[in-house]
């Protein structure tokens, strides 16, 4: 029942085999929960909504750029005062691909351009999806919210929710700058270990040279959970940020290290899959996927980053991850910073202390860490879509709703107890919840003692009674088909 | 539609009134889901479900008696080689209820006894109203498990799942003790301020005097969430802690200071309420009926408690309170601790600095305090049994749950990112999780841009838009009734 169904080698033609079983057909009253009540041009308007400057809290949260005590903090606020722009259409005529490659324009604007033409590829690929099988008024589009913030920013939360495909899906971009203040910069540092020391200034204290250093961040986010539960969730976050020299010291004269290059700068991100049940082909397209996209710039960056990945995104009270993994990355930079000089890349995996890190045997310089990042954003498309649109018409039982909503219980544990972006988000001051808490689920579900997950499982009577009736109520397969997925969220493998 | 009924004098006779404007009748297919493809019988065996150990570690947990970064605390950890007997009755002929009001026998002695006869009568309370309207088979019982623990602590666990009337139930009592070791000293004196300064030992570094101290805890725990969005949830926790003085110092030379009487001892807990739709009339019942109880104690407890527990019950991202209130409480101890001289006990708030502790008129001694945590815990059932036995019947529609499902999203996000035991529990090396997230809900939901609760709706065009169509599309008053308990949360109200 949970074979593998063997994937099709072009990717973008993908089509759903018939299952090998065949699986009772989903009863009408288990679709869309809504619809029951709210007519369709409704729901589309209601439901399909975005956010004020979502992007921008989870850009900064990601970044860990402000601290939990942080006051003020000036960049993941609410933008009040902002103008908004509500549409259903994501347009990107405006923008100039060719800025891409070329080295000669200023890496924010490079960067913003990309998140900006990766958002409208994604955003239009998940409506291909939502709606290849609609007509008309029945086509649900992503509400698409343009804002721009007075202090300094502009971004696009794309929002879509409740549709036939999608439970829902967030894709957000956000370009914000500012001043970081000292508390924040400290709480940076936390996060970015050899920070100071690279930046070089006293921030904090009665001898602090400055009081401030001007930041810019810029960023893509996504969530997207799938209704069907044989289609799996996916994440992905790709983020640049600088930090530069201020133009006065705290005393108000000039300051001699002021330049237009940056003082620091980063690339972070990744993309992680969290299927509810596993199919080994699903999991090994994704990731082979993004270790092709990744070995064509350095063949160090796969494996290490697999690794933290699955390293990151581990639930640590319930033993097991949170998905299938990917990739994770943070402080992709140069170990000489915003000196220029090609040089070796150290490629950390999360883990190990910098004197052990893993150095690439490439030469690496902005140009080919950009592209890097680039390569691995592209890559989002032909290793995520086509898994929805192999899953998403299987037809499932209320049995692989209950389970789809535990695992998606996990989901929340995991953004809730551990992400660092959401932790961030949640503790700053005027921050937009509603974007930081898009990541979760429509809906989710606890069964005390499950027996599949139930931590303490091999040695509790409850859970082995629970474990027993189920497997006596549930169609053949389902319990092995739980069983099969919990197995690799307790023991992460490389599927590439 | 969501107007007040009047209740009625006898807590115990309350029936549901008609509801002053008809409601859908509900769906079948909303009811209890799991019956979809599992039979009766089944349900009853493999849902109502019981943990090992699970009051041990939210005890302790709830105490903070152990530090997130101690590996060798004892006590929260799976009662491995524990001898468990598992049933679907409580017995409590064994107990002598005596000792309750016998100064003469151990505090601990007592307080153990008083929690395990107050979970019998919590659980047969549940049990009726879960089967007051079913016969034979079809009747549901709490599945108990009763476990000991090798290293000292027996404990008795009774949880129900996906009851009639009953969503998730769990009730669990503990009795752990053992040897609390220098850096769970450290983090239980965070928790508790001037414990170190009162024990008078020093417990880490070369001059240590002794290298633990030994604890004893037993409390009750409950979570109860029924099934009818117009019932409200219900959390209730009361807890006693000892800390004692080892025979030997360090040196293995006799204690001087060695004692039978405890070097520290406290008084912890509290109960409280989360509707899902205000009536205002059962949130003045639940806080009435525990004022009277604590005023019959002491005038100054209820409204310095009521106050303690709207603040820790907060979802600070949220800017909302989890519910409604009720009563919550730490420390509850003498200020000469261990001297047992009747004295004027200072009443926190959990808001105030030490030195603006607000002070009782009256003169208490450990007696008249565990006469006030019987009183409090007492008054649980006549508190909250009546609301759900007024409210389980309501007619209730498919909006009506998905409010439901929302608001209990938002319990999940209070234990998971706030509550003090459930964070210390998560963090706990061999922490039994299960127990620990008994309390999470068995469905929550997220909405993104809620009209009634998202924040930042004032200035939201989508979450305005989202309060627009939700108005057009739902029943009237629903609207209005979802924004009268948001209001409540956000301005937490008194109620008694």
């Amino acid at each position: 029942m949970f074979k593998p169904l063997a994937l099709r080698a072009a990717r973008s033609q993908m089509r759903l085999s018939a299952a090998p079983v065949p699986m009772r057909q989903l009863n009408q009253s288990h679709g869309p929960r809504r619809a029951i009540s709210m007519q369709p041009h409704v729901l589309r308007k209601a439901m399909a909504v975005a956010s004020l400057g979502a992007a921008a809290a989870l850009t900064l949260a990601i970044q860990g750029a402000c601290g939990g005590g942080v006051v003020e903090c000036d960049a993941p606020t609410e933008p009040k005062n902002a103008s908004t722009k509500v549409s259903h259409k994501l347009d990107v005529s405006h923008l100039d691909e060719s800025v891409l490659t070329d080295p000669s324009v200023p890496m924010r604007t490079r960067m913003a351009t990309y998140v900006k033409l990766l958002q409208s590829r994604i955003v239009h690929a998940v409506q291909a999806e939502e709606n290849s099988e609609k007509h008309g008024d029945d086509t649900k589009n992503f509400l698409v919210e343009s804002w721009e913030r007075k202090e300094g920013g502009e971004g696009i939360s794309c929002v879509m929710q409740d549709g036939k495909v999608f439970e829902k899906a967030g894709v957000n971009v956000s370009v914000v700058y500012g001043k970081l203040p000292p508390a924040a910069i400290r709480q940076m540092s936390a996060d970015h270990s050899g920070l100071v020391e690279r930046i070089g200034y006293k921030t904090e204290g009665p001898d602090a040279e400055v009081d401030n250093m001007p930041f810019f961040a810029t960023g893509l986010s996504l969530v997207i959970h799938p209704r069907n539960p044989f289609a799996p969730t996916a994440h992905m976050n790709y983020r640049y940020f600088e930090l530069s020299h201020p133009k006065t010291l705290k005393d108000g004269s000039p300051n001699p290290r002021y330049s237009e290059e940056p003082a620091a700068w980063w690339f972070g991100g990744g993309s992680d899959l969290t299927p509810t049940y596993l199919f080994a082909e699903d999991a090994r397209h994704f990731h082979e996927t993004l270790k092709n996209a990744a070995d064509q710039q350095d063949a160090a960056f796969y494996p290490a980053w697999k690794k933290w990945c699955d390293s990151y995104f581990r639930i640590t009270h319930r033993n097991e991850s949170r998905g299938v993994g990917g990739i994770f990355f943070d402080d992709l930079t140069l170990p000489t910073w915003n000196k220029g000089t090609p040089t070796f890349i150290p490629v950390f995996d999360g883990q190990k202390h910098k004197a052990e890190q893993l150095v690439s045997a490439k030469q690496h310089d902005r140009e080919t860490l950009f592209r890097t990042v680039r390569a691995l954003g592209d890559a989002f498309v032909p290793a995520y879509i086509p898994l929805v649109e192999m899953r998403k018409n299987m037809p499932y039982t209320q049995q692989n709703l209950d389970w789809q909503h535990l695992r998606r219980g996990r989901y929340v544990e995991f953004n809730l107890v551990y992400d660092r972006g959401t932790k961030f988000g949640l503790m700053t001051p005027g921050a937009r919840i509603e974007s930081i808490l898009m990541s979760l689920p429509l809906e989710a579900r606890w069964e005390y003692m499950d027996g599949t997950t139930g931590t303490g499982r091999e040695n509790s009577t409850a859970a082995l009674m629970d474990k027993a009736e189920k497997a006596a109520s549930h169609p053949t397969g389902e319990m092995a088909a739980r069983d099969e997925i919990q197995d690799v969220l307790e023991h992460p493998r490389d599927w590439a």
